[in-house]
């Protein structure tokens, strides 16, 4: 711990020629730290300055930068690690964050408190897919969804979310939300014999993020869903670090970050790599086939990453959702591996046999747990 | 306050059929409400549905739709309402927000405590633009910092902020740098014999940002910079509803929701009408013809915007940088008019003549106040 001196960022540089390529990554090394000409720099800062480590070809238009930070510019700030890595850049076209090297992570951030083992043991199952489903739509009562969480868990589902528009509204406020859906699923349990968890949207103005996620653990809530994008990415880390519940992030208002083709993150870097460092023991995000546009090539990529090994973090939960329904679970497990939540929503609430019986054939596509 | 029962969202939709578009605008009234097929939706949730109002043609390949929210599902959660804006959808492409109607804002938000008048209050400047540099580079002291202040002080500047990648390094620890700027710049204004306002920057972790506030409140800050891309956007207007002092809000971060000219938000609705309601008294926006890649005329109604009648809120201190020097200044303050903060930052570092000396000339070049 403490030990690193710079941090390495590489960046996809949209460039016609290697001249242009270089230009743009000295702009970069300027904007992301001292933010002068360096012949303005006083010799007592000089060691602000980043240094850039490469500037090498990917193709015609695009060339890969590698450019080493001083930490010392960071300073165990996560948020202004944030801002230093696409702070003012984002601000300028043609510049992708590829990857960022991983041991000042361990440093700056603590990663996933429960991560997928402890959501495994939160419901005692050790090697099969899970599933999920979200609690909606937003307008119903609270005991109208209490109603539906406890069809979901007399089907046997394991982790019912709310649908992250559910919030604080006053036909189902969050109190009597959380209060009633947690009595019906404890219920509902008696009935299909397993362990079914309930994750309710935590997500409002950061000043009562914190005093809602400890609402939700009053309550007895098993874990709760967050959207970093709306409540600043380090408040996540803020309530990972309480180690009290799991987190389900959700990717609501980061689509600009990730889907643009020549600016923003990687997908791996972005969920797969800062999500899970800033405490997401678990991230949804759009699947494949759906109604959202990321390829298969790239969903699969991101699935390992948030499995794969990186620094001391624990392995963090892919949830794939949004091109997801019954018929092709079987598809996307054996893509994916059974380290993964299925989250399941519009499809079971479509099924005519009602929602319990389309939640025990949702199950039995994951098999039995060994 | 607290009659609307709708709210009117203008999208520009990327389609080539009118069919194309009309389905697009029925995904996001779906995707933005229940997220599930309107067959499904139990009549006792059937008002949390969206009407699309209308979708026109804007040109061969843009349609207009205007969809009318129930603000039920809103109910008074700013976070929730920035959620329904522009949450999943932000992971879709070809949609682009442009305008929301006005009424529902009054119900909402405060928008800025201070605004034009106040900040033209605090620094006593009835008429005359103003003033403003950036204090940097990271990796000075802060008595290296406070003696740069001191310097444009003497020199007379309006705005001293500090650059938003100065946090709370060790190099100038937050407490240090804001005590001994605050101090050399009181000094200083004795030479000029015009007040000089500070504003530190705040931004850091959500969880901590209200108490890194209060300190700089404390300490007699005059004001202070955020990014709200960083903190959360709430958390601004957390700060703007205490009404201590003005808030200056930096565009780190948030280059990702205005730049991409298909999706995202129109920078006079983002930086315009949002950060406005969201409580920014100044905002910070990349100028065009310099380093960033706005136009002339995108850069024109945005100023114009953060300063149009809105709601009952404050107007709004436009603050252009990044594309300014000594020497367009007459030329934007002719476009702009007296009702901007010009910002400049690098090049009254590059003046041999020194700081002092250059932001005498920088003062000179804005007039007389009368």
């Amino acid at each position: 711990m403490g030990n690193s001196t710079h941090v390495t960022v590489v960046y996809q540089l949209a460039a016609d020629s290697r001249n242009r390529a270089e230009q743009l990554a000295e702009n970069i090394r300027i904007e992301q730290s001292v933010e002068m000409s360096v012949d303005t720099v006083p010799d007592s800062a000089l060691s602000s300055l980043p240094d850039i480590v490469s500037v090498t070809p990917m193709d015609e238009n695009h060339w890969k930068a590698v450019i080493s930070y001083p930490v010392s510019i960071i300073d165990k700030d996560p948020t202004q690690f944030l801002n230093v890595l696409y702070g003012n850049i984002s601000l300028l076209d043609g510049i992708k964050l590829l990857d960022v090297n991983d041991d000042y992570f361990n440093e700056l951030l603590s990663g996933p408190s429960f991560g997928i083992d402890g959501i495994r043991k939160l419901l005692k199952i050790k090697n099969r897919p899970l599933s999920c489903t979200a609690l909606k739509p937003v307008g119903l009562s609270a005991s109208e969804l209490a109603g539906r969480a406890h069809q979901f868990t007399r089907g046997g589902i394991d982790i019912i979310k709310d649908d992250h528009g559910l919030a604080n509204q006053s036909a189902a406020s969050f109190k009597e939300r959380v209060t009633q859906c947690l009595k019906a699923i404890r219920s509902g349990e008696q009935h299909s014999g397993k362990r079914t968890c309930y994750f309710p949207n935590i997500t409002t103005s950061p000043a009562t993020l914190l005093s809602r996620f400890q609402l939700a653990v009053d309550l007895g809530a098993d874990g709760v869903l967050l959207c970093p994008q709306l409540t600043g990415i380090e408040a996540m880390h803020e309530i990972a670090k309480t180690a009290h519940i799991p987190i389900m992030a959700h990717p609501a208002f980061s689509g600009p970050y990730v889907i643009p083709r020549n600016s923003g993150f990687s997908m791996e870097l972005y969920y797969g790599k800062l999500w899970r460092a800033f405490g997401a023991d678990s991230i949804i995000y759009p699947n494949a086939g759906g109604r959202f546009t990321f390829s298969k090539e790239t969903c699969i990529s991101l699935n390992r990453q948030m499995k794969t090994d990186f620094c001391n973090f624990k392995p963090c939960f892919p949830v794939p959702a949004g091109g997801i329904n019954l018929h092709s679970i079987p598809h996307w497990i054996a893509e994916y591996g059974n380290d993964t939540i299925f989250l399941v929503g519009g499809s079971l609430y479509k099924q005519s046999a009602g929602i319990g019986q389309a939640t025990a054939t949702f199950q039995q596509m994951l098999g039995n747990d060994e």
